[in-house]
Parts: structure tokens; C-alpha cells; sequence
């Protein structure tokens, strides 16, 4: 590796609205990484998305998956459209494409000197949401009941596999995390004490499901003596998770939530730094990676220049140091860092950039 | 009515920790209405929760629901306490009370002039939570896969039936609470133009369950004239919702949403408003009313006076107001804000009052 370059080939799925606008925007920054890097980069391109499924009625085509899984070291999705009434044979691509590459975890930083809280505390959590189950597995049918009315089921299946894995993610990168922030911002917060993993669940409700959720992540925990030493656990309830989450921040470090939780818990931690625009994540399975940012497709904003690429850009950085390259993500990372900090910033923030301007700025940071 | 003071009899369940507390404190309040409000009071103690389940196998005795169905005009509700680790047996009394005595909607109102965001916009919301369905009606399975590990599923139930009471509920309150505002607090912001309903849903991944529920509030408000001309319908993914919530919460009236994604909703609103120990609610069916403050038994404060009884005291008001006693709760809101404006606070609020001598306060600013 320390003779010549890495090349990486990257599937762009820009699929709907703003998508198209900020997928080229990440693939212009990785374009703009200096040589020192020592990382170069190929980019397919591949279809998804409502407006996809619009016009050739299948919304994940089999070549995409395809592409993705035999000839990309990586992937970056845009967002997705949802359509406005219930459309039938229509289904997330997202949510299948988590499923067919096995992206079990939806990894999510959510980081800022200062929160938009009354009281302005820093915050810098990582959610850790698990991918593939809980209402995720679109499990539903629809009965009549006696008198004729229509009654809905849907599944919620988390399994103690699925848990296992969410749960050694969550302390891999309660471990991990410490010594790269270190690297990456010297001068920022750092976590007082150990490194510290908190349980989302509802186990006073769902005693089953969540119960087999906790009780697995805290046996992983139990029974792992490096964990143990070095990772505080503790646990919170779903509903006072979102509470606390706006009250003190700061507290939380990794945080580990099944998959609507998870969901729920990061949107409302965008609201914590600010915007949506800003949160990048990265859909993380054994043998493949794909960043995406936690944003929609924002229709309403599309074609004007409006959209923060930032959560893009940051996702592209999330899939590099992923996949095993953190000098160029940390210099990613860095180069948003400065722009943001010149107030350069598109209108979700409160300013005047465009998509382009903001691009170019953190392009030519990074050189 | 108009000659000698209605008696009503409320039904007080404290359950655990602070309800013990709280409780008492609801009731000190009703008891220092002023004659002119014609309202006089029995009280009836109730058994539940978990402590009681631990003394006696039952966390809601039978004798409660029959005290409650046949000799109260209404209840009051404190907290109950979530058991640490699985206990064979014991299921939440609060949410089983709810189905007893088919209290379909939870209501709960947020209010404050200067939110608890960067912005301080005000919060003047309506939350009204399905309260029979859902994840909630527990039914919960565990199996194990082929390889020996354990699956367990729950079910999520939505149906016609539910959904639409639920929209009727939300519809006539947006209705409603306006003119009840304007009596209220005449110098308070007022909703600018129509009343608003927001459905909150999750219909991109739960397109049946999810689906059903938008479909019927949707029905309900095209199928009625008064409602059309009157109020806005608007929806909201449970996602996007919570971030909205948080950067904008002074553009929601009236929130309806189902059980799960309302209980979180709730929580995370009260981080806007500053404090749980703020929030009231009321669980509300066609014959019976029970208030029921939004905080947690919170063990780790109980015996010390810091318990904030506002919610609790606010919760008893609710209640008078849904059973047709708008004069007296009126008065019991306008002696909750002056104390509240005065700095007279429990510590959650930073302050330094005893639950008493907050719940003295509000007595004496009433008569
Ligand atoms: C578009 C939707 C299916 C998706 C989800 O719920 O996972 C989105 O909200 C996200 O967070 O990536
Ligand atoms: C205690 C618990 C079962 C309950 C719920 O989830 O309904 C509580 O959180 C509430 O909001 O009243």
C-alpha cells in the first residue's frame, strides 16, 4: 500500500431530488483530495429511488445491487422521494438496499461545539442504529374485524443476532472513537472518563422484544472483560432518551437503539447541531460499506442551489474511514470544519451559499 | 347545577415514587378551590403499580378498575416504576388501566412563551397520543432460529376504529382549545389563521399500518364540512417530526399520533418547555377521564421534597376541564403560571422550593 495509490471504486446512488445534487458535490470533494492521500477514485454510477420506480416501475433495479456488491469498495447514496399516497408495488430502496448488503448498523455522528439547546452545551454522540429488523422488515397485513373495519398488523422481529452484532459495534467504536477524535480535533471536547455505551429500549413496554435487545447487548458487555474495563454501560428508556437528549446532551456518548428508535433518535439529533443538512452516517455491514446522509430528498428546495452538501461530503469522509482510510477522511473532516467556522453556509444554516460555493470552499481547503 | 356545589369523586392511584407525592399535592390543590367555583371533592385512594406488585403479586388489582369504572366521576394517575430487569408476571398498570377503561386518547398539552431552543420561539402544542393500540397491546412472541438463537416478535396493531376516534378527538380539539386559549390567557400568543392538525406516521416503511391510520384521519377530515373549512390537515414523518418539533416548535397546534411514536413525541416536547415535571395529561375515553402527569416515578429524587408537583396539579385541572369543569381548571392553570412566573420552583427548573412549599403557593394564589 505505501508504493503508489489505492484506487477506490465507489457506486454513486444519487436516486431522488436533492440526492442529485449533493452526491456530486462528495464525489467532487473525494475528487479534490491532494495526491498525499495516496487514494484515487473510481465512480459508477446506479439507479434507484421513487422517481425511478416512476418511470421503469422498479424502484432497486438487480443491477444495482449487482454493481454494488461485485465491483465497488463502497457506496454512497443520495435519498429517496416518498411518495405521498400508498403506491402499490412501491418499497423503500434504501431500507432494501440495507438488507441486501447486509449494512447492519447505521452508524451516525452527531457532533458540535455547541448544541442548539438553551443552555448551548457541546454535543458529541455517535448513534449506532441496527439496520435490518425491528418495523423494518415490513411485515404487514391487513384483516377486517367483525364489523367490517379494517385492522392492521405489522411484525416487529429483533433477534438475538441482530442485537449481538449492534451491541459489539456499539463498544468496537466506544473503544475506537476516543483515539480518533483524539487525532482528529485536539482541541475539542473530550470525553471526561471512560468511553461510554447507553442502551435505547422500551423493555417496560415491549418486555420481549426489547427485553431480548437489552438483555443481549448487556450479556455482549458482561462477558467481554476488555468492555467491562474500559466502556461505562448504562441504559435509558426511549421516550426519556429524547427528553435527556435535549436537556443535556453532553451526557451521551455512543448510543446503541434498534432500528426505529435509532430512526427517530438521529433526526431529532440533527435538530441538536442545527440542521439535518449537516449529519452524515454510514450504513456499515462486514464486507461493505455505504455512507449516506440522514437527510431526505427535499423536493421543495430541489434544482435551487439550496441543499447543504455538507452531510454528503461528511458521509463520503464516514465511508473512507470505514472502509479503513482515516488520513483522508480526518482531512475531510477538517476542511468542512473550516468552512463552516468562515460562516460560509447555505440557507438551512442561515446563510447565503450555494450547493457550489459551499463545494468549492471545502475543495479548496482541502488542497 | 346552578344551586349547591357539584361533589365529584376522583379515584387517586399515586402508584410509585413521586406519584406518592404528587398525588397528595393534586389534591391539596382541588381542595382549595374557592367555594365560588361550586366544585367539591371525594377522594378515593387506589392500589397500583410495581411496588404493590411486589407486596402482592398484582400491580393492578381488580377492586381498582371496579372503584374507578363504578364510584368515580374521574382519576388521577401518579407514576409507576419500571422493574430493572425482567419480573415474570408483571405488566405496566398504567397502560392496562388506559384499555380497562377504553381511555382511547391521551392528551397533552405543551405550552410555554419562550421554548427551550436556541431560537425561544414558543411551544403552544396539543399532543393528542392514540392510547389503545400499537406496540402497546403487548402481544409479544419468542422463538428461537435454526441455530438455536432466540427471535422474538411483538405486534403492532392499528385499526380503522381506533384511527378514526383518535382524528375525531383532534379535529374537535383543534376546534375547541381556541376559544378555551382565548378565555385562558387573553395576553398569550394566539395561533395565526385556522387550527392545525398534524398526523405524525411513519407510512414510507409501514405502509399498511401506517398507512391505514394517515387514510382514516384523512377520511375523517374529508368526509366533514366543519372540519374542512375549519382546519388545516397537515402530516409529518415521526423523523422528521421530532427534528421539526425542535427547530420550530411554534408552528404545531394540535399533533395527533399513534401510541409509540406519541409517548416519544410527548417526552421530547417537554425538553421544550424545560422540564417532564411541567407536562400534564389526561387520559380521555367517551365516559371516563383520568389525569396523569407525563413524568416517571423518578426513584432517585423520591423522600426529598423535589419532586415538581406542577404536572401532577396540572394533570387534576386537565381533568376538570374534559369533565366539563372549565371555570375551576382555568383557575388552577392562571395559579400554576403566576407561581411559575414568580421563580417560586423545584430544583428541575433550577430552583430551589420544596414540592410543598411550590404546592402551598399555588393554594394560596388561589383563594
Ligand atoms: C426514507 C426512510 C425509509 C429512511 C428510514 O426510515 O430509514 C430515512 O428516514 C433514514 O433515516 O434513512
Ligand atoms: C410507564 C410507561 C408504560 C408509559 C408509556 O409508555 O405509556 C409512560 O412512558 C407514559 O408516557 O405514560
Amino acid at each position: 500500500n505505501g508504493n503508489g495509490a489505492n484506487t477506490l471504486t465507489f457506486g454513486l446512488i444519487p436516486a431522488d431530488g436533492i440526492g442529485r445534487e449533493v452526491i456530486p458535490a462528495a464525489r467532487q470533494v473525494l475528487e479534490a483530495l491532494p495526491s498525499q492521500y495516496q487514494v484515487k477514485f473510481n465512480f459508477v454510477h446506479c439507479d434507484a429511488g421513487f422517481e425511478h420506480f416512476q418511470k421503469t416501475g422498479t424502484a432497486l433495479p438487480q443491477e444495482t445491487i449487482e454493481t454494488l456488491r461485485n465491483d465497488c469498495d463502497g457506496a454512497l447514496f443520495g435519498a429517496v422521494s416518498s411518495p405521498s399516497h400508498k403506491v402499490a408495488g412501491y418499497s423503500s430502496p434504501i431500507v432494501a438496499l440495507r438488507k441486501h448488503l447486509d449494512l447492519y448498523a447505521n452508524v451516525r455522528p452527531v457532533v458540535a461545539q455547541q448544541s442548539k439547546t438553551a443552555s448551548g452545551q457541546p454535543v458529541d454522540m455517535l448513534i449506532i442504529r441496527e439496520n435490518t429488523e425491528c418495523l423494518y422488515i415490513k411485515k404487514e397485513t391487513q384483516t377486517k374485524a367483525e364489523d367490517g373495519s379494517a385492522v392492521a398488523i405489522a411484525e416487529r422481529r429483533i433477534t438475538e443476532h441482530a442485537s449481538r452484532r449492534a451491541g459489539e459495534m456499539a463498544f468496537q467504536m466506544a473503544l475506537n472513537r476516543h483515539s480518533v477524535r483524539e487525532k482528529r480535533s485536539p482541541g475539542q471536547r473530550m470525553w471526561k472518563g471512560l468511553p461510554k455505551v447507553t442502551i435505547v429500549h422500551k423493555s417496560n413496554v415491549l418486555s420481549i422484544t426489547d427485553g431480548l435487545w437489552r438483555e443481549t447487548i448487556r450479556h455482549v458487555y458482561d462477558t467481554n472483560a476488555t468492555y467491562r474495563k474500559n466502556v461505562l454501560l448504562e441504559e435509558q428508556l426511549v421516550d426519556s432518551m429524547v427528553y435527556r437528549m435535549f436537556r443535556e446532551p453532553e451526557v451521551f456518548d455512543v448510543v446503541v437503539a434498534p432500528n426505529l428508535y435509532g430512526d427517530i433518535l438521529s433526526d431529532g439529533a440533527a435538530a441538536l447541531v442545527g440542521s439535518l443538512g449537516l449529519v452524515p452516517s454510514a450504513n456499515v455491514g462486514d464486507t461493505f460499506v455505504m455512507g449516506e446522509p440522514v437527510h431526505g430528498s427535499a423536493p421543495d428546495i430541489m434544482g435551487q442551489q439550496k441543499a447543504n452538501p455538507v452531510a454528503a461530503i461528511r458521509s463520503a469522509a464516514l465511508l473512507l474511514e470505514n472502509i479503513g482510510f482515516p488520513a483522508p477522511a480526518l482531512a475531510i473532516y477538517t476542511a468542512v470544519d473550516d468552512v463552516l467556522a468562515e460562516g460560509l453556509v447555505t440557507p438551512d444554516l442561515g446563510g447565503k451559499a450555494t450547493t457550489q460555493e459551499v463545494t468549492d470552499a471545502i475543495c479548496k481547503q482541502l488542497s
